[in-house]
C-alpha cells in the first residue's frame, strides 16, 4: 500500500520533501499556509503571522553551487549570490521540472497534528487542516514537518527597561522592508547577526546616523572570499576538511582571526568579541567596515535602557534624540499544532536525533526537516534530511535504539555547549560538511572517494579539492542522479560564468582556473592518499 | 606696500588661499560664483553651472590625516572617510578658526582676468566681477586660480551612435543625486572612474538591473586597506616610498596587481583592463566586488551604439528595454575669463610649472592651484602650492629661468605619456609624496629627516613609517606650525579613535598599534639609514 505522507510548508524544505517522497513513490501532500511557494524567500510587503519576513533587497549569503538541490543545478546564468527574486525563479523551476505543484493545498493551515489511537502500531497520524474557514481532517503515515526555524520574532523588551516610555518608534528585524522611509533619521540597530548586519549597512546609505549595538561583538567574513570565490565554496572542501583534522581547535582560531583581522582589526573596528571565531555562527558581512570607517556605522555595546528620546549604553555613554530602533534579534520556533508530549521546542531548543527525528516517540513516522542552521547552504542539508526520513518511514533505513538515540543527542548537546557560546542562536548549529556526511551515511549515499579514485580519478580530484557540492550525495546508493559526475566537473565553470560578463578580446578563454594554486595540489596529493587511509580504517 | 591677491573660488583650495595669503601679510580677496564656501563638496539638489555636482551620499576617498589642511588637523572623533556633509562641518571650521569669511565676496563671478599694460613692469591684473548684475573692476597684483578642474561635464555624444533615438533617459553623473527615483529601472553607467564605480553601486541597491560598461576595464582597490586602515595612510608613507625606488616598475605592477586580484580575480569578475595597475587612476570602491558577485551589477564592454530601447555593446551582445543610461564620462576644465595666451586649456592639456606657474608670462603673478590629479589627497596639495605661490608673489621664492621652466613641463609631459594610459583624465596626474616634497623643496619647507633623526628620534620614527601627512610640512621654514609634531605623534590616536567606538572592557587600551609590524620595522632601520644617506648625498 502506498503510503500517504503529509508536509508541511511549502518553502525550500517543503518542495524539497515533496520531491523525495516521489522518488521513494509516496503520496505527498503538502499544506502550505499562504497562497504561494517558497516560505521564508518569497519577498511581502507586509510581514504575514508566523512567517518570517525578508526585506526587498535581501540577498542570500550562501552561494548557488553550494545551495541548489542535489539533481538540479542553478542555472549558469544566475548569480552566485542571488537576490531572494532570483531564489523564487529557482524554487518555481524547480518546482515545474518535477511537476511539484499539484499536491500542494495552498492557504491551509495545519491546526493539529495528533497521534492516532493505534499509533503505537500503526505510526499513524490525524491531521486536521482549515482553509477557507472550513476543516478537514486527514490520516497520514508519516510527516516532514518544513515549517522552517524563523517563525516567531524573538522580542525580548524586557532586557531593555524604559522602552515603554520610549517615543520614538522600534520595531522588530522582521518589518524593515526598505531604506527610504528612514532618511535623516538616527537609528539604532540592535544584535549583529545576520540580519542587525545587513540592516544597519542599508539604512546607513540614508540614515543620518546608525547606531549598531551589540552584547558581545562578533567576528565578520566576507563573503567574497579568497580571489573572488564566494565563501562557502572556498572553506567547504573535503580538501580542508582533512587539513582541518590535523590542527587543534585554537590553531584553527588563531588562522582565521589572523586572516579576519588582516582585513580589517576588528578591535580597532569595535567589533572584536570576547569569544573565538569559531565559537559563534559568523556574521557575514562585506559592506560594514566601510560604512564603519566612514562614520555612517558607529558600534556600540549593548543598550542599558531608553529615556522617551535617547538611549543609554553599558559603557555609560548616551546618543540623544533616537528616532528609531530596530530590535536584530533573531527568531524562535515552536510547534503549536503538536501535543507537547510529540514536539516541544523551549527556549529553541529541542532533542532531535540527528537533528531530525524524535527519539522517544514508538514509532519514527515524523521528521523535523530544516531545524538546523548549518554554516553553509540549508537547502541540500533539507533535502538529505528528507531523503533520509523518507528511507526510514519506508522502513529501508533503520534508526538505532531509542537509548541509542538519546546518548547521541545528548552527546551532540554536550559538543555544542563546549564549542559554542551559549545563545538561542546556537541549539541547532551544524558543520555543513560533517552533517552532510553522516546524514547520507544513513542510507548509503555518502560517496566512496575511493572507489572513484580508482574508477574516476579526475571526478575523485574535484571531489576533494573542489567545493563539496550537492551534488556528491547523488553519485552513488538510493535516487542516484546520471547527470551528477556532469555536475560536479562543470561546477567551476558555472561559478565563473555570470560575473566574467566583459571578456578582454586577447584573453586566453580557456585556461583553467582553480581555487587552489598547483603547487598546493600536489602537496595535497599526500593528504588526499592520507585521507583515504583513514576513511578506510 | 601690502599686495593685493584675487583669489578665484572658495573652494577647499579657495580656503587654503586666503589662509596662505593673511599668513604672508597679503590681502586677499576672494571671488566665490555662489552663496556658500566649499565648492565641489557643498551638496545642493540642482546641479549648478560651471560646477561639480556631487550626489547627496557621496564620502570621500581619502581619509582625514592625509587630506586636512597642514596646521588645522580634523577633529578626532570625524569618521577617517567623511561624508560631504562632514567635509562641509571642516571647511566651515577651518574658515571660522582662521577668519576667512570676511575675505570673501559671495554671488560674485569673475567676467575677466587681463593684463594691465604695464604688465612686464608691474604683473598687475585687471580684474572685472559681476555681482547682481552690477560690473566692477578692480586691480590686484596677484592671482591664485581655485577654480578646480571639476567644472564642465565631458558627455561624449557623438562616440554613442544612435543615442539621439534613444527613447530612455540620458544624464551625465553629476545630475544624479539619489538611488529611489531609479527603483526597478534598467540602467547602464557608461565609465568606471571613481563617479561610475559608485553610481553602479548605489543605483544598484534598487534598479532591476546595472550594467557598468568600460572601454578599458580596471583595477579596483579597497579603500579599507590592510588591517583596516585607509588606503591612503597604508600606502603613502617615507618608507614604502623608499622601498619602490629598489623595485622596477614591473615588479610593482606585479606586485600589486598580485594583491588586488587576492580579494578577487580582475578577469573573472570582468575587470581586467589590458593595461598595468600603475598605468590608470586607480578605481577606488569597496562594494562593487559584492555587488557583481550577486549579479546586481554587470560588467559589459564599452556600448557601440543605441537603438531607440536597447544598448549594443563592443562585444556583439545587446542588452534590451534599458531605461536610464548615465554617462560617468568625467570632467574637463577651462578658464574663460583668461585670454588664450595667458591660459588655455585644450582637451585638459595645461603647460604649466610644477603644475601651478603658466612659464611663459613676463611676470608669474599667477598661478594655478589644485590643478592636479594626486594619487592621494588634493586639499594638502592645493594648500602647499598656496603657500608656494604667495612666496613667489612676494619675491622670497624665485623661479627658474624660462627656458628651464619649460624643459622641466616637457620632462613632466614626456613621463605622464610613458607612464599612464593616453586620456584626458591622465593630464594632470601627480604622485602625492613626491610632489608634495617636490613642492616644499621649492621654498624650503621639506622636512628634513636626518636634522629630526639626530634631535627627535621618536618624531623621525614616525614621519618615516608612519603615513606621510601634512603635519611634515610646517615642521620647518616659512610659517611652521608649533602643533606639528604633536600632530605627528597623535596622528594613530585620530585614526583608530572614531572607528572603536565600542571597547571590550578587559581590553588593554593603553596597547600600541601601528600600521607596520615590529620585525618589518626593524629591518627597515637599515632602509631609513640608507635613505637619510641618499637624502643627505
Amino acid at each position: 500500500m502506498v503510503k500517504k505522507i503529509c508536509v508541511v510548508g511549502a518553502g525550500s524544505s517543503g518542495l524539497a520533501a515533496i520531491k523525495c517522497c516521489l522518488e521513494e513513490d509516496l503520496e505527498p501532500t503538502c499544506f502550505e499556509r499562504y497562497h504561494d511557494i517558497g516560505g521564508l524567500w518569497r519577498y511581502k510587503e507586509d510581514p504575514e503571522e508566523g512567517r518570517a519576513s525578508i526585506y526587498k533587497s535581501v540577498i542570500i549569503n550562501t552561494s548557488k553551487e553550494m545551495m541548489c538541490f542535489s539533481d538540479y543545478p542553478i542555472p549558469d546564468d544566475f548569480p552566485n549570490y542571488m537576490h531572494n527574486s532570483k531564489i523564487m525563479d529557482y524554487f518555481r523551476m524547480y518546482a515545474k521540472n518535477f511537476n511539484l505543484l499539484k499536491y500542494i493545498r495552498f492557504k491551509t493551515t495545519v491546526c493539529s497534528i495528533k497521534k492516532r489511537p493505534d499509533f503505537a502500531i500503526s505510526g499513524q497520524w490525524e491531521i486536521v487542516t482549515e482553509c477557507d474557514g472550513k476543516q478537514d481532517m486527514g490520516i497520514y503515515d508519516g510527516v516532514l514537518l518544513c515549517s522552517g526555524h524563523h517563525t516567531f520574532p524573538n522580542l525580548p523588551l524586557e532586557s531593555f527597561p524604559g522602552i515603554e516610555k520610549f517615543k520614538g518608534q522600534y520595531f522588530h528585524s522582521r518589518e524593515y522592508k526598505y531604506p527610504h522611509s528612514f532618511q535623516d533619521k538616527r537609528i539604532i540597530v540592535i544584535g549583529i547577526g545576520n540580519s542587525g548586519g545587513d540592516l544597519a549597512v542599508e539604512l546607513s546609505t540614508v540614515a543620518q546616523q546608525v547606531y549598531l549595538s551589540t552584547r558581545r561583538g562578533a567576528w565578520v567574513i566576507n563573503r567574497v572570499h579568497d580571489e573572488g570565490y564566494p565563501l562557502d565554496v572556498v572553506l567547504l572542501s573535503r580538501f580542508k576538511n582533512v587539513i582541518k583534522e590535523f590542527m587543534t581547535t585554537d590553531m584553527l582560531n588563531c588562522w582565521v582571526e589572523k586572516r579576519l583581522n588582516a582585513r580589517f582589526n576588528h578591535e580597532n573596528f569595535g567589533l572584536k568579541p570576547k569569544h573565538r571565531i569559531l565559537s559563534q555562527h559568523p556574521t557575514i558581512n562585506d559592506d560594514l567596515p566601510n560604512r564603519i570607517i566612514s562614520g555612517k556605522v558607529i558600534m556600540k555595546t549593548n543598550v542599558k535602557g531608553f529615556t522617551e528620546t535617547d538611549a543609554i549604553f553599558e559603557d555609560g555613554t548616551i546618543e540623544k534624540n533616537i528616532d528609531v530602533v530596530f530590535f536584530a534579534t533573531g527568531y524562535s520556533f515552536s510547534f503549536p499544532f503538536f501535543e507537547d508530549s510529540v514536539l516541544n521546542a523551549e527556549n529553541n531548543k529541542i532533542p532531535l536525533y540527528k537533528f531530525v527525528f524524535p527519539p522517544h516517540l514508538e514509532k519514527t513516522t515524523v521528521a523535523c526537516i530544516g531545524l538546523i542552521q548549518p554554516l553553509g547552504a540549508i537547502m541540500p542539508v533539507s533535502e538529505l534530511q528528507c531523503r533520509w526520513a523518507v528511507r526510514v518511514f519506508k522502513g529501508l533505513a533503520k534508526l538505532p535504539s531509542q537509548e541509542d538515540m538519546l546518548a547521541d543527542v545528548a552527546c551532540k548537546k554536550k559538543e555544542m555547549e563546549c564549542r559554542y557560546v551559549t545563545s538561542p542562536r546556537h541549539t541547532i548549529q551544524v558543520d555543513y560538511l560533517d552533517y552532510m556526511d553522516e546524514l547520507a551515511s544513513q542510507f548509503g549515499v555518502k560517496p566512496n572517494l575511493l572507489h572513484f579514485l580508482f574508477t574516476d580519478p579526475i571526478l575523485a580530484w574535484e571531489m576533494f579539492f573542489g567545493p563539496c557540492t550537492p551534488y556528491q550525495y547523488r553519485l552513488m546508493g538510493s535516487n542516484k542522479w546520471s547527470g551528477a559526475r556532469k555536475a560536479i566537473l562543470t561546477q567551476q565553470e558555472r561559478i565563473i560564468k555570470p560575473t566574467k560578463s566583459r571578456v578582454l578580446v586577447d584573453d586566453d578563454m580557456k585556461k583553467h582556473h582553480s581555487v587552489i594554486p598547483f603547487p598546493l595540489k600536489l602537496l595535497a596529493v599526500f593528504a588526499l592518499l592520507a585521507a583515504v587511509y583513514f576513511i578506510c580504517l
